[in-house]
C-alpha cells in the first residue's frame, strides 16, 4: 500500500528546498544505513562522496577540489569561518559580510566567537564594494560574499571582493548554496573559475535536487580544509574535517546521483524553465501595480499589503517575507506555471475584497 | 528492479550505527522531502518531531523534554557546550570530562573556544569522581559524565557528577548517544530521573534503530535550550535554536517511528539478545586466552596482538581499536551470534598460523 506523501509542494513557494529528482530519491533510499562519517568502514558511500566532489568541482570551475558533503549551508558556512579561524588564530578574528548574507553566518560567529562586520548593499542589493572596503582590517579573515542571495536572488561582485579580501590578507568565502546550480548557465562571476576564491558554500539539496541533507562545503587549497581536521580515536580512519560526526549516506549518494543524472543539461533545462516562470511572475505583478524587483535569478520579491499576504497563508500558500517585509517566491524546480497562476488567481479575488451575494 | 544494497552489516562488528528498523526505513522514504528546519512550511514533519521528543522524554524520565532531533550526537554535544556558554558568558570558560568522552567534546571544544579539561577514568574505566572534583572551578560551566562510553560501555557515576557540577555552579549533560535505548532495561543510573541532569545526548540512529540523520538533545529547562535561539528572518518561523539549517525530514519522521514502534519492548528484546551476545562473546575470548574486558553493556573491549587484528581486518571484517588499542566488538541489533561465531572461527585460523598442504 502507498500511502500519501507527507507534503505537498504545489503550494510550497518560499522555500529553497524542493522535491528531489527520482533519481536522487532512489540513490538516497539505497544508502539509507550508510554512515560517510567512517569511511572505511562504509567503504561504497565513501565512493560515492569522492564521485559528488569531483562534479561540484567541475561545476564550480575547481580542478583539484577539497572538502566535503555537509549536513547543509548553515554547516559549510560555519566550517568555512572555522578553517579560516583556525588557520590565522588571530586574537579577535573578525568576518565581513554584506548585509544579504544568510543568517547562519549570525550562528557562525556566535558558534565560533568571531565578529561578525555587516557591511550594506548598493541600490540593486548587491555588497557594496566601497564598504567592505572600509570594513577590513588587519584582524579580517575572511570576507564572504554571496552568489545568489536568500532574499533577492542576487549575486555580490565576487572578483571585486575577492581582491579585497586578499589585499587585507583574508579568505574569501562565496556561499552559493542556493545559485551554485544555476549560475553556471548564467553570464554572472561567481566561481572558482573567475576568481581566486578560497571557498564556497552549494548545496546539491537545493537547485541541486538531492535529498535533505546534502550541503557542499568546498577549498582550493587543502590546507584550509586541514584546518578543520580533529583526531578520531577507534574510527577506521584517523581523523575528520566535517562538523558533525555520523553524517548521512543518504544525502551523500543522492548528491552524487542528481548530479551525474542532471549536470549539465538537467540542470541547465531547470534553470531556463524556471527564469522563465520568475519573469513571467515579475510581469504579472507588475501588471497588476505591485512593486516588484527585477528577477536576475529565478527569485521574485514584491511589495504586498500585509491582509492580502494573511490572507493567502490562510488559504494554504507556503510563502514567507524578506526582512524587509517583501513576499518573496523562489522559482524551485517544483514550482509550475499552473501553481503561480493560481496564486495570483487568489491575490486577485482577494485584492477585490469580498464577494457579494 | 531492485539494486544490492550497497552495505553488507553481517561484517560491520565495531560501528555504533546500524540497519534501521523496516519501520524507520518506510517513515524515512515517506519523509525525504521535508524541513524540519523550517516548520511552519513543512508541518507534518514538525509534528512528527513533536512526536518524537515526547518519545525522547519518556525513555530518559522527562515529562517536558525541551530539545530538538539533532543530526547526531556530536551536534547535540556541541550544542550542550553553547548553550552552557551562552547562558554562563564566563570570560574564560572551561569543560570538565572524563578521558573516555566521545572526540566530538574536543571538536567542541575547537568550534566553541571552550577549555576542556580531560581527567582520568578508574580502574574499571568510570569517571574518577575525585578527579572531577579538583578539576572544576568557578569557570567551569559544564561538566559532562557519558552513560554508555563508546571504547568500553561503561556508565559513569552520574548522580555523583551531577552534585559535583551543580556545587560548582555548572550545568551537568550526560551523553548517553548511544547508551540511551538499552539502559532503560539496566539498574543504572543515568537519566533525568537518577538525577538533576540538565541536559542529555541520546542518538536514534544508533541503538534507537532509527536512519542516518537523527541524534536528539534534551534539555530539562526551557531557557537553557533558549541560549541557542538565533532569529531567522524571511523564513515563516522565528527562531532556530539548532545548529544545522535545513533539517533531515527522513531522520525526524523515521525517529518518531522507530520509537512508536520500538518502545518500550522492542528495545528491551533487543538489549537482552544483545547482550547476551556480547556476555557469550566475551567468554568465548576468555576461554582462547585472550584479555578482554567483561561486558555492562553489549559491547566488548578485548586485547588481540596486531597481525591477528590486521589479518581479520584482510578478511573484510570492519573492526576497529580503542585509542589504547583494544578490538571493539559493538553487538548492535544487526549483530548476530552466527556473525560472532564467524567471527571467532577466523579467528581460531589466524591464531592457528598459516595451515600445511
Amino acid at each position: 500500500m502507498q500511502r500519501a506523501a507527507p507534503q505537498q509542494f504545489d503550494r510550497v513557494l518560499s522555500s529553497m528546498c524542493t522535491k528531489p529528482h527520482p533519481a536522487a530519491r532512489e540513490a538516497a533510499e539505497r544508502f539509507l544505513a550508510t554512515n560517510p562519517g567512517d569511511p572505511a568502514t562504509y567503504q561504497a558511500v565513501a565512493a560515492q562522496e569522492e564521485d559528488a566532489l569531483a562534479s561540484l568541482g567541475e561545476i564550480t570551475g575547481l580542478d583539484e577540489p577539497h572538502g566535503y558533503i555537509a549536513s547543509g549551508g548553515t554547516e559549510a558556512n560555519i566550517q568555512a569561518i572555522r578553517a579560516a579561524r583556525n588557520l590565522v588564530r588571530d586574537d579577535n578574528p573578525n568576518v565581513v559580510a554584506p548585509e544579504s548574507i544568510h543568517f547562519s553566518f549570525q550562528k557562525a560567529a556566535d558558534v565560533l566567537g568571531v565578529e561578525l562586520r555587516i557591511v550594506p548593499v548598493d541600490g540593486d542589493y548587491r555588497a557594496d564594494t566601497e564598504a567592505v572596503r572600509e570594513a577590513v582590517d588587519d584582524h579580517t579573515i575572511l570576507v564572504a560574499g554571496v552568489a545568489g542571495t536568500t532574499e533577492f536572488g542576487r549575486v555580490d561582485p565576487i572578483p571585486e571582493l575577492t581582491d579585497i579580501a586578499h589585499d587585507a590578507g583574508a579568505l574569501m568565502h562565496v556561499d552559493a548554496a542556493w545559485g551554485g546550480f544555476i549560475l553556471p548557465f548564467t553570464d554572472h562571476e561567481w566561481s572558482f573559475a573567475h576568481a581566486p576564491v578560497d571557498s564556497m558554500t552549494i548545496d546539491p539539496h537545493k537547485y541541486g535536487q538531492a535529498v535533505v541533507p546534502a550541503g557542499g562545503l568546498l577549498f582550493r587549497n587543502k590546507e584550509v580544509l586541514d584546518a578543520l581536521a580533529v583526531d578520531t580515536p577507534y574510527l577506521e580512519s584517523a581523523s575528520q574535517a566535517s562538523l558533525t560526526g555520523t553524517r548521512s549516506g543518504a544525502g551523500v549518494a543522492s548528491a552524487a546521483a542528481a548530479m551525474r543524472e542532471l549536470w549539465p543539461d538537467g540542470y541547465r533545462e531547470t534553470y531556463e524553465r524556471q527564469q522563465a516562470n520568475a519573469n513571467w511572475f515579475y510581469n504579472e505583478l507588475v501588471a497588476r501595480g505591485y512593486d516588484a524587483v527585477e528577477p536576475e535569478l529565478p527569485l521574485v520579491a514584491a511589495r504586498l499589503p500585509e491582509p492580502e499576504f494573511d490572507s493567502l497563508r490562510d488559504l494554504g500558500w507556503r510563502i514567507s517575507r524578506t526582512a524587509s517585509g517583501e513576499l518573496r517566491v523562489v522559482c524551485m524546480p517544483h514550482v509550475t506555471r499552473e501553481s503561480l497562476r493560481a496564486f495570483l488567481a487568489d491575490l486577485d479575488d482577494i485584492a477585490r475584497g469580498p464577494a457579494r451575494n
